[in-house]
């Protein structure tokens, strides 16, 4: 069955530092109409960056959607234009003051593809040398380590809570041994 | 360190069906002044549902933001007031004709905690019962059914590409052996 939903306008709401907000009006394949709210975001990066005694790298951040301070692996927006991979290594030495001797792409996947276009570049870093960590002005980051299995012990507990990272403990759990 | 970013004020933007867009002006622990834009969303549900030859279900659905149709587990948003497990086993029917005769909550997160308050609950299905698929007016859906080893496949191929799919496959997998 053809799904395809046909734009016929678009409605621009807003546009922000982070995301646009537009409204699309669609034809279904019943040929009926309808709308669509739908967020446009410039997509990020996340890092799963392991260190040489196997620690974990997360950041503790204030999250004002969640009013709480969430552990996340690494992670940022893209700039315009900019490739994912540079954003990665860019990313994790201003987060955490980690440089990656190795790093590589493990899998893209949307956030909410409900209601927004973000994609979600995630990469796996090791052989890590530190340097400090530069955070931009208006962040504020604590850096930890965590074994691998703390961290799953931490999911189920609902002490992580970030969907990214959960994605990337998990797959560094079923992918150990080959990455 | 004290995290918390305190509401200065707040603007109401965007009032819609899914979404509701606010930017709030925030105090830093710095003391300086800037905007976070927050995506208010009633949270949603997805389910791991498991059947008796243990293929997992799966829902394919067009996704406007997306601009493409996406392979994704069960799922749905809850409605206001809504217990998440009923909604949990509303979707599964509406969405898929099966009733759950053994239903449990896995874990929760925030799909994104950057800009949206959304919280996801998942779900763990299994002794299912097959009646017929009863999807909203407007819902273009079509059912599948993999197994376990052919979505990890599709997941390492980039054929699964939806941020809580990918969450209930992997935990599919740490998890198979006590569910």
């Amino acid at each position: 069955m053809e799904q395809k939903e046909v734009t016929v306008c678009t409605n621009k709401i807003f546009e922000g530092k982070i995301i646009n907000l537009r409204v699309d009006e669609v034809k279904l394949p019943n040929g009926k109409v309808t709308t669509r709210e739908i967020v446009e975001h410039p997509g990020g990066v996340s890092i799963v960056a392991v260190t040489d005694k196997e620690k974990i790298l997360l950041v503790k951040q204030y999250r004002k959607p969640a009013e709480e301070s969430l552990l996340e692996i690494p992670a940022g927006k893209l700039e315009k234009g900019e490739d994912p991979l540079l954003c990665a290594k860019r990313e994790l030495l201003e987060e955490t003051g980690y440089e990656a001797g190795f790093i590589k792409h493990l899998i893209t996947f949307y956030t909410t593809p409900g209601f927004s276009d973000e994609k979600m570049y995630l990469y796996f870093a090791k052989d890590l040398k530190k340097y400090t960590a530069q955070p931009d002005e208006d962040e504020f980051l604590e850096v930890y380590e965590y074994a691998p299995e703390e961290l799953w012990e931490m999911i189920l507990q609902n002490q992580i809570k970030d969907s990214k990272t959960i994605i990337g403990i998990l797959y560094y759990f079923k992918m150990r041994n080959s990455l």
